[in-house]
């Protein structure tokens, strides 16, 4: 035992998954790092690192800040040890992508034509197909892929990975997604709300990176958040933790799809926006948006945001409203929660600078000194792919876990098919 | 190693401290449930013990379940190997108990001459005295006291202890609590926020006792929240997580002490009420509560409980008001965090069932019918002994961390670090 003692567990097999945790997320590092930081001597470094070398979870390469003739080598977690497909379902269009598993993108397919409208078994044939594309074309043997990560349009209970009564996911309502996609690829499966799976994109490799306690708010045709606290995405009691489009604003009486009256969805979100400009367009409120209306039928939110840019009052004070809304809400959420940033993403988002400087002058002067004092309002930095990224992200973190670590590195052998 | 693997970390010296945590928040315990519980061998189990035991952290007992006869032991958490000091430093008292290492008060003192706003001179030298007598009393010796737990009516540092800006506690911004108690004392110590030592309290030993993620509501002169997530205190990245008191809510122009006009705090605490009673009296709406201006020279929110128990139409509305404006916003924080139980305390709680009534009819009208499906809004359990069971319990907890019980078990050196 060398002079610094080793940290609380990390003895006898806890140190080969303690040593390969360290290798995959602070790699790369030299043998002697690792005996640094973790205290362990230097033979029982060698003894577990021969391991995870003979097991190809890790790869010793040469340390490139070294002339090549010193020899100095670097243990690196080798992301091409296996594969995860991730998907991304949205209302009209479904993301899928071939990752390794550093969540990094190898291929990715967007299907325009098909909606989750169109019901569980077209939807999941055309995914399927694609899967099996992918999996052939690269070449991927079964136990080579070792997980799969989709995020959907509606609530989740993560633990059987069922849609509950998901708004506007007509007929998945407990829709056996899971055990599918586990009976047909035998690998690991996991099922999340979209905008779960989006906050923990932009929290591993987007503009949440090493942010303990962040929000990650969705503003589409709906409205959501997800909530990563101390790192770790944070679901609640019944998986519905971030709902926030269903918070209620006091003086707020529009009808919400939900039922209810008064809640934020119903004045802020896309399908809001392009309700309240066709309304406003229909009363001959505004020519611009009347214009639109005639030339196309509706009002969408992208018509508002562009009419908003060239400076159309009616547009302006639309956009304006619903970031009024959205900030007051997230102001009190910022009180009670107390996090670090916010990241605001989806369609409606990207309608300019203009939505998120309302919200964020709404929350400074809503929320208290002490919440706001570092707290940082930004935009997302993975755009349109946080969800596919997400999902990759989500399922390789589960393939890693403590326990599966633990049984890999001691067991001598890869995550087994279905192996749950 | 058995035929059943032992669980990730469960090796060599790490062994030792899952078996006491085990004892301490499962037991009564006899060595074979042990060994059932956690895979490991016999002779590992009793090695541990014997230490245990010899380091007087554990007892062992004969189980009562049995006949004196047949000798079966059961091993318990010695709760007598140590003491803690628990305060509770309310605005108008000073709550102080003597507890042993399973939070359960030997000796409670209430010193009601001595106010947070006479200063953090005078209250920690009462203080002092009171803790110097308690430890002279029960002869004990400097090793014996484990740790210090306090709250304070205010915003904290939990890291340094120090109060941050704490409105109604002149003279202690940044005022070094925890260190002049560290010094005098020699022992672990401990300041935190009222409201979360309070939330504390009720989850590990009231209301919320088994319950993952809960919420504790203070509703007293001030409005505030202690936010419990996966069994743990959540304190957010400032420490203030739980403000609900400052979210502003539309419509509410009434300027608060914060300064902010329309928050929670200044409709529905007990302050606002005592406030809005006085006004009310004072313009001659309501003979009873003018009569009670008359009598007191001021209306408290206790006299609008009383009057409202009575009949009194304003003082009734006074209250339903107060419930409909907590419920309204607790109703968003229940979407967005999704709990399974709230526990509601603080001295206008206690002013009635009415008011609990009016916040749980708000919560299930405006929140979503998924985050409320099991959702309990319940009374506090320990009432006024919330704060120093909390400040006892979060002291404990922090005495027996993973860390600090690894350290104590191997004090005395263990076998083979590094070994299985």
């Amino acid at each position: 035992m060398s002079s610094r003692p080793a940290p609380f567990g990390l003895f006898g097999a806890a140190a080969g998954s303690a040593i390969f945790q360290l290798i995959r997320e602070a790699g790369p590092l030299a043998r002697a790092d690792i005996g640094r930081i973790t205290g362990l001597s230097k033979s029982t470094v060698s003894q577990h690192v021969e391991r995870l070398l003979r097991l190809g979870l890790v790869t010793e390469e040469p340390d490139a800040r070294y002339p090549a003739g010193r020899k100095r080598k670097q243990l690196v977690f080798n992301e091409s040890a296996g594969y995860v497909v991730a998907i991304d379902l949205g209302a009209t269009s479904v993301d899928i992508a071939l990752c390794d598993l550093g969540a990094s993108v190898l291929e990715h397919r967007e299907l325009l034509d098909v909606a989750v409208s169109d019901g569980p078994q077209r939807v999941l044939g055309r995914i399927v197909e694609q899967v099996d594309d992918l999996l052939a074309k690269h070449a991927i043997t079964p136990d080579q892929l070792y997980g799969m990560g989709m995020g959907v349009p509606g609530p989740v209970e993560f633990s059987t990975g069922h849609p509950i009564h998901p708004p506007i996911m007509p007929g998945w309502h407990k829709y056996p997604i899971k055990e599918f996609l586990t009976e047909r690829y035998g690998c690991l499966v996991y099922i999340d709300n979209d905008v779960n799976v989006m906050a923990v994109g932009e929290a591993k490799y987007g503009a949440g990176v090493g942010v303990e306690n962040q929000l990650f708010v969705k503003i589409g045709s709906g409205i959501g958040c997800g909530v990563i606290l101390g790192g770790r995405l944070y679901r609640g009691t019944h998986g519905c933790a971030g709902d926030i489009g269903h918070i209620s604003l006091r003086g707020n009486e529009e009808l919400c799809s939900c039922g209810n009256r008064g809640c934020l969805e119903a004045i802020a979100s896309g399908r809001a926006l392009s309700r309240l400009g066709t309304r406003l367009a229909m009363d001959g409120e505004s020519f611009e948006l009347a214009q639109v209306l005639t030339q196309k039928g509706t009002v969408s939110a992208e018509d508002i945001a562009y009419l908003a840019r060239r400076g159309d009052p009616l547009s302006l004070s639309l956009l304006r409203m619903s970031g009024q809304a959205i900030g007051e809400v997230l102001a009190g959420i910022i009180n009670f929660i107390n996090p670090s940033l916010i990241v605001v993403g989806g369609g409606v988002s990207k309608s300019g600078q203009r939505l998120i400087a309302t919200i964020k002058e709404v929350i400074l002067s809503k929320s208290t000194p002490l919440a706001t004092s570092t707290l940082e309002v930004v935009p997302s930095k993975l755009g349109g792919m946080a969800g596919v990224i997400g999902a990759a992200a989500l399922v390789v973190d589960e393939v890693f876990s403590q326990e599966r670590v633990f049984a890999m590195v001691n067991q001598e052998g890869m995550p087994s098919a279905g192996g749950d």
